[in-house]
């Protein structure tokens, strides 16, 4: 269903989905490489915009968290921005430091080659054993 | 939950959500830019992996749709990747024409600029209209 609204106007009108949380892209304000999708709930939007540090809600942990809070890398918001339908957000960041768990700059560090196949095709960022403890 | 042979094999095991669908983001394969995120279901990922055209579900309509089947613009998928937790996807395209049907090149056209308030930055690449008639 077309909304005119809200695909062209200047108010922020997100669309959550059913349960209250909205996708956020998180992409290098530079190099422009996507590092991770987090979502958050309106409260970790919000704690975004006025922290200007990348926060969300973890689905499976189902609590708010800052990202970089134990690893240190944390990352700073540079601009956000919103898509037509307002229903995913994009944060342009300057990180502190790589980004996925696994121990690569970024989460999407493989490639899929095939119907059931993948290929890791970026370098390892750093040991994830010397920073998770 | 950590599950290392997903987060760090070579076999393709989408995490598809409770609606059996997963994001797909898509994006510039030279610029870098975030045109659009998508949803897929099963079928939806394994005809754009056969036809390297970018396809989904939408959760609106209910149906499967190419990219571009109204408009003419398609996408080219010049490669797929996966994040770790594999539950988010980037097609890297390139684009036969403007991604977004309110006339940008990039859904993401409007920075969000307070709590409640957005600006749009981009040009205009096209008059809606003339394409979607």
């Amino acid at each position: 269903m077309s909304d005119p609204a809200r695909e062209t106007g200047t108010l922020l009108d997100v669309k959550y989905d059913a349960n209250g949380l909205v996708p956020a892209i998180v992409q290098d304000h530079e190099s422009g490489e996507i590092l991770m999708m987090g979502w958050m709930n309106e409260g970790a939007l919000k704690q975004t915009l006025e922290t200007k540090l990348a926060s969300f809600y973890s689905r499976s942990r189902q609590k708010f968290w800052i990202k970089g809070e134990s690893s240190g890398n944390t990352q700073e918001v540079v601009e956000a921005r919103i898509d037509c339908d307002q229903d995913t957000i994009i944060l342009k960041v300057k990180s502190n430091g790589p980004c996925c768990h696994v121990g690569y700059n970024s989460c999407f560090y493989r490639k899929i080659t095939g119907p059931e196949s993948l290929e890791t095709v970026d370098e390892k960022a750093y040991d994830p054993s010397e920073v998770y403890k």
